[in-house]
Order: C-alpha cells, then sequence, then structure tokens
C-alpha cells in the first residue's frame, strides 16, 4: 500500500460536500459484498455524514441504519441534519439516495459523554488470544471480507464439516482491519455488521440472507476508542429468535483489555 | 369504565388525520410521566401513524423511536411518509413536531410475513404463573404504571429494602393493560418500554434517567399477537453496560405459553 493512500475504509466512508448541503459518496469495491457494498460500510458511511458535518456536538451514542432498498455499484448522495441539538444531546435524520430512490435511512443520537458511575454486567467471554488462532481464509467469499483479519473462537462461516444443525448461532470471533488501522467511531461501527447472517451459523449453511434494520449503542467516547490503537477488538454474536422471515441478532464488541465498546442489534431477513 | 368509552391506550394513541396529510395527537393523562408523557405510549403513537396509514404494507418488524425533545401535555403533530415500498417490505420515516420543534424521530420497517423455519434460541424464564404473584402497588409512582398491572418475579421498584447496591439489572415480571385489552403491535409496543431504568434496579434506588433512544423487534404477526387476547405477557429486561452517562437495556416479551413475541433494545441517559 503506497504510505500516502488513505485506508480502503476511510476512501469508501469519504463524503464530498456539495453546493446544497447535500453530500456525494461513491461505493468502494474494496468493501464489494455479493450484491452492493457491505452493510457495516454502508453503516459508517451514514454515520461519517454526522460526524462530518461542522454542527456535530459530540460523539455517537445510539446509531439506527435501515436498509431499504439495494445500492448499487456507483454514487450516492447523503442528506443528513441535526434535527433537534439539546444542551448535551443531538439528534439527527440521514437519509440515502440512488437517483429518486431511497437506498438507505437512519437516525442518529450524540451526546457530550461525561465520566458517571460505570458498571459493565455482561462477561468477558473466555477466549484464546488472537495471536494463538488461525486467520480466516476468505476464499471465495465477498470481497469485504478480505478487509478484515477474523479469526474464530467459534461460530465460523459454514464450511460443511459440522453436523447439520449446530446447537446454537453463536460466533466468538477476534477481528481487526486489514490492512491495520486505529480504531474510530467509523470502523467499530463497520465491524459491528461484520458477523455472518445468524440463520447460516445456525443451520449451518448458505441461506439468502440479509440485515434490514442495524441500532448500534456506543459505549466508548472518541478517547478510549483512540486509545486502542490498532488492536484487534472481540466480537460475540447470537440470535434469540428465527421465525416469519425474519431473525435478530445481539452482539458485542469487546477491546482487547475487556472493555464493552459498543453493543449491537440487527434484523435479518432470510429465506428458508 | 364506561363500555363504549375507548380504552384509555386508544384513546392516548388516536391520531387525527388532517388536510395535508399530516396527523394530530394528544398527550392523555392516563399515561402521564414525571415529565411529559410516558415514552411507551409515544413509541406506540409513533408506531400508529404507520399503522394507521391507508399505504401501510403487512404487520411492522422493526421500530426506532428517538426521544429527541421533551414532550409538553396537549397536542402534536406527526408527519409520516413511507419513503421505500419494496415488495414484501416497507421503511417509513416518522417525525413529531410540536411548534416548530422536533420532540421525536422515528423509523419502521414493515413486512408481509411468511412461514419459515423458525427456531427460539433464548429460554423462556423460569417463572411462577401470574396469579400466583402480588400486583405491584403503583403507589406513589407516576399515573402511566397504574395502567398496568405489574407482577414481579424479580427486580421491582427499588423500595429501600434491598442492600445498597444489587447484583444485577435483571427485571421479570408479568405484565398487562389495566383496563385488560386484547393484545396487538400498539400494545406490546408500549410495554417494550414499560421497563423501570436499569440503573434504578441496580443501584438501586431512584436516579434521575430517561430513554433517548428505543428498538423494538417484533417476532410475531398480527394473528399471532391477536391470539393472546388480554393474557399477561412475560418480560425481562437487563443492562449489558453503564457509563459516561449512558447505559443500554435489552428486553424480551414473552407470551403466557412461551412463545418470544419481542424483543426490544434502548439506550438510557442517567446523572449518577
Amino acid at each position: 500500500m503506497n504510505a500516502h493512500a488513505p485506508h480502503p475504509l476511510d476512501r469508501a466512508t469519504r463524503l464530498v460536500r456539495n453546493a446544497d448541503d447535500s453530500l456525494t459518496g461513491r461505493t468502494d469495491a474494496a468493501y464489494a459484498n455479493m450484491v452492493g457494498p457491505f452493510g457495516g460500510v454502508t453503516a459508517a458511511t451514514m454515520l461519517n455524514a454526522a460526524l462530518a458535518h461542522p454542527k456535530r456536538l459530540g460523539d455517537p451514542v445510539a446509531l439506527t441504519v435501515n436498509y431499504a432498498g439495494p445500492l448499487a455499484d456507483g454514487e450516492f448522495r447523503i442528506d443528513a441534519a441535526p434535527v433537534r441539538t439539546n444542551r448535551s444531546t443531538q439528534h439527527w435524520s440521514i437519509t440515502a439516495r440512488q437517483g429518486e430512490g431511497v437506498t438507505t435511512t437512519a437516525t442518529a443520537v450524540f451526546a457530550l459523554r461525561r465520566q458517571t458511575w460505570s458498571s459493565t454486567e455482561t462477561g468477558f467471554p473466555q477466549v484464546p488470544p488472537a495471536a494463538s488462532l488461525q486467520r480466516m481464509q476468505a476464499g471465495a467469499l465477498a470481497e469485504w471480507t478480505k478487509r478484515y483479519d477474523m479469526r474464530f473462537v467459534r461460530g465460523g462461516w459454514p464450511d460443511g464439516t459440522k453436523p447439520d444443525q449446530a446447537l446454537d448461532s453463536v460466533s466468538t470471533l477476534w477481528i481487526r482491519d486489514d490492512p491495520p488501522r486505529p480504531l474510530d467511531f467509523l470502523s467499530l461501527a463497520a465491524i459491528c455488521d461484520s458477523f455472518f447472517p445468524r440463520v447460516m451459523i445456525r443451520r449451518p449453511r448458505w441461506v439468502p440472507a440479509g440485515t434490514v434494520s442495524l441500532t448500534t449503542y456506543f459505549h466508548a467516547d472518541t478517547k478510549r476508542l483512540a486509545a486502542e490503537g490498532e488492536r484487534p477488538v472481540l466480537g460475540t454474536a447470537r440470535a434469540s429468535h428465527f421465525g416469519l422471515g425474519y431473525h435478530d441478532q445481539s452482539a458485542e464488541i469487546w477491546s482487547e483489555d475487556g472493555a464493552l465498546l459498543a453493543t449491537s442489534h440487527q434484523i435479518v431477513y432470510y429465506k428458508e
């Protein structure tokens, strides 16, 4: 990689401000999914429309992204507005379009974070260190998976070697950007959508599936994320229910030293 | 109650369509919180703006409600639009205002549900039947709590009899509308926000706190909910992390016979 070239994630989430205050983005082949771009990068790009806004207040606390329609390769337009700014919180509405069609909607809550009483109730998973595990070979998987160093503790891509039906839908893995990149809200937002659809882990085999709506809660501030540097984070995800064509997913993203950085939830369409 | 009078929840979530296609709602004293209305009824009202729309497709699958600013007692205006309608899914953007100020934003995903492979991975909590438990005495609590029959298995309102710090933030309770009302998406959406803020259970004592953003995934369709009738549902909620002025909450709502009807997540502001 050219030392002066931007990281692929920065290139893929880059937005250019237009005269009418809208933003123009462009899908990036480095994060291509089977059809259209990886949804995690779309989520990060929607968040970036607020993060990069001159009126932005504080850090992101909550982000909801709805995948309304397919995003074709190429340019898209984002309109992002702070619909309400309070003393310490700010609410955003964000819409992406291609032509006249809405492809993605999002809402975000930003806030000035401050030190308070703190407690983590969920336990850090018992896992071996990242360096002791083998990296997943992306092989024939979608291009975006090659932008991550994923080291599965359990619940990896169904490779046909497992029994017909796994006992549960849990995946636990170490993950970091590849090439390495300092952790920030953009990379964390994308990583929250990097888990393969739970239905594929549970069956376990390939099933047509896609995220419909994604909500992430950020438990770390800018400073905490910056302290992570390029270290891998630990992700764990599970579903609670599959039925009527949709399943949920709840995920946690932990720092290497056991801080809960984000919790993330999504509802996923599947055909089975 | 007058047999011809609407249920308080129907009255509180009622919307009148205006000539410009906007809707007018009105807060209802029956669901008053300490300041403004109970957020669960606000969520149900935002959902109702899509549910009652002539262009509505299918059943709600996902609902995110952002509490952007205080909602004063009285009238409010809601604008709800299907921003994208696909073959089997529909995406909504919904905004509530008082005067020029945005009080609440929401997005919703609706879908035509169909029978598919189904599995519930989370276990139904081991609890005694509702009839064997005492109803919570709302006493000096906010008016809205009197609109629910709540029977706590654990994690009830902190009454000063518990140790200084509870071991966890879990609450489990049987809950139904009072007066009884057949379960539907409106009542289920409201019940998903009926858990007291987790920080108050965890400390356990009163702490200034309020929901900032709420996301609910519906795992049941109209038919399934209608079959519930007026039976109580089982709710359970917990936090995974408290820090930097915000904590999360994840909740499950189960039918009496063990079907997972909804999972719901929120991020809560607290001052402690």
